[in-house]
């Protein structure tokens, strides 16, 4: 099943493999009734036409290749969902592989997507620079970078404003008096916690605050085990996702604190189950669905050599208060 | 970039197509001399030989298709996890389908799917009788069904002993002294929620408890709107799965109930997030990412051709007690 061939069908048919393809491709005339033998055939092999034919006029297989940390992270899940439902509609499929934010894996993943003739890649990588993947873009491999960019790579992106997120969240927070401020971030490595660092630490510096900040990984047990650790309490524990939220109150609980009332906890995405924590948590929201979809309809663009006005899309996340911050009492 | 074919190496080697056929298959000797121009002109061309080499040997593709419900349900999304995994080390990819347990979808998806060539496919779909699967598996499609049979398909599968799940979990209620249940249970159509209801239904009878069921979906919102709508309270609420769960505590909290002081709440996969629930909830493990492995595996040795000993494989659920149940007081 599915192993057919255009030869197959044309000896199905008792016609000349030109005489298919001139049929898929409406390539050039065909009589009527070599056009109903052709059909026949491919009905009856099992063949779908519409798919087969697109793949043959244009050289593409159909498929883009979508190389991300864990599909087991939420916040990936909605972003493989916005871009899946985008790309199935305009008739393409998409490979999933994990990578564990391993480069070399991820080096691995990019050779087999390339030889399975991918028309495009979806990349959520490590930040790191990428040899292999400079190459393979240089050489025409249409890439949108989803989530992160990679320096020294010029390549169309999907991202959010990073930079917006964290002064929204920090206006908030010094708004609310907290002067004590302790930043348990994900992979150094990682485009976004980069930037959120930077902006945190500048903002903390201008306004004459106190900080410790750490990076970890973007993990309900990285946050877990950081917080486990913690000598000292700050007036509220920044997270670089909510998965580390989760981590960190829990790890509070379990050592007799109450949040917010002791400390507050914000997170970073606000994947869904992020308002039915208890305490529902207070985060920064990126449109996750929305950034997957993006991303595959940039792709896609690029695919068919449309002519893009903008090379990257960056949207906006959004501050959510819930219940796991509080007002300080003596600000 | 990726879409060179072998005559491309031909071209660009200077050789014949039966020269890189043979360098590739290892079919036939070949000078070393022309052996180098092959591998040379794949090297710059971009090609991975070893994946091609395969490619061409058996004829496959190296893709696997996936059909399910929705990735951005964790219990999903740990079932891919593994999946991936143990296709990814044996050189294999996925092709991620989300179907909303929709069947005109699922059949749409096939079609695509087909069309692409896949070796093999993993399916979570409707239980429902669907004509164009049974079809091509007649036609040597290699199918493995994944935490659904189909009824009328007579083909491998991997599921957890969902009856043996549901006795594990009235046990303990019944032990603990509930003698008053309601079943919030999802998808009607769905194979796993068919048979714990028929399950349930015999031994709450067998028992002379008393008992309401609702069959609704697989879902948050499903379980919070039929929560919100409940009359009286019985002494615990069976939810078919965590996420129901999540949306049925949330609901009666909004009541003013307490859970499990004034009800006792279950759920059902034990979803990675679901000992992070407050009231930490009690519910019905099932091994997500071993099953996602099995079907994976189980595929493969179908699609190469070995004898099985089972063609199913009936995976073992665990009950897990956690704080979102009580016993009863007079009992």
């Amino acid at each position: 099943m599915g192993k057919h061939s255009i030869k197959e069908v044309a000896k199905k048919a008792g016609v000349s493999i030109s005489t298919v393809s001139r049929v898929l491709n409406n390539s050039a005339p065909v009589s009527e009734k070599l056009r109903r033998k052709v059909e026949k055939a491919i009905e009856e092999l099992g063949y779908y036409p519409s798919h087969l034919a697109k793949s043959l006029r244009k050289g593409e297989t159909g498929t883009i290749g979508f190389i991300l940390p864990d599909i087991t992270n939420p916040f990936f899940a909605n972003i493989v969902r916005g871009a899946e439902d985008y790309l199935r509609n305009e008739g393409y499929n998409l490979i999933l592989c994990n990578s564990d934010q391993n480069q070399m894996q991820e080096i691995e993943l990019l050779k087999v997507l390339i030889s399975k003739n991918i028309d495009g890649l979806l990349f959520t990588g490590t930040g790191s620079s990428n040899p292999l993947l400079l190459e393979k873009i240089q050489h025409g491999l249409k890439v949108v970078f989803l989530d992160r960019i990679i320096q020294g790579i010029n390549s169309s992106y999907v991202i959010i404003d990073n930079k917006k997120g964290m002064n929204l969240l920090l206006d908030y927070l010094i708004g609310k008096g907290h002067k004590n401020f302790v930043f348990i971030n994900g992979n150094k490595e990682t485009f976004s916690a980069r930037i959120r660092y930077e902006t945190f630490v500048k903002r903390i510096r201008t306004e004459n605050l106190k900080f410790k900040h750490y990076f970890t990984e973007f993990s309900y047990e990285a946050g877990y085990s950081k917080a486990k650790k913690l000598k000292e309490l700050p007036d509220v524990i920044l997270c670089g996702n909510d998965l580390i939220a989760y981590g960190v109150i829990d790890a509070l609980e379990e050592k007799g604190y109450k949040v917010p009332e002791d400390v507050s906890v914000t997170g970073f995405d606000d994947i869904p189950f992020s308002k039915h924590f208890k305490p529902p948590l207070t985060t920064v929201y990126q449109p996750m669905y929305e950034m997957g979809k993006k991303a595959a309809e940039l792709l896609l663009k690029i695919i068919k050599g449309e002519k893009l006005i903008n090379k990257g899309v960056i949207l906006s996340p959004q501050l959510i208060i819930r219940e796991s911050t509080k007002e300080m009492v003596n600000k």
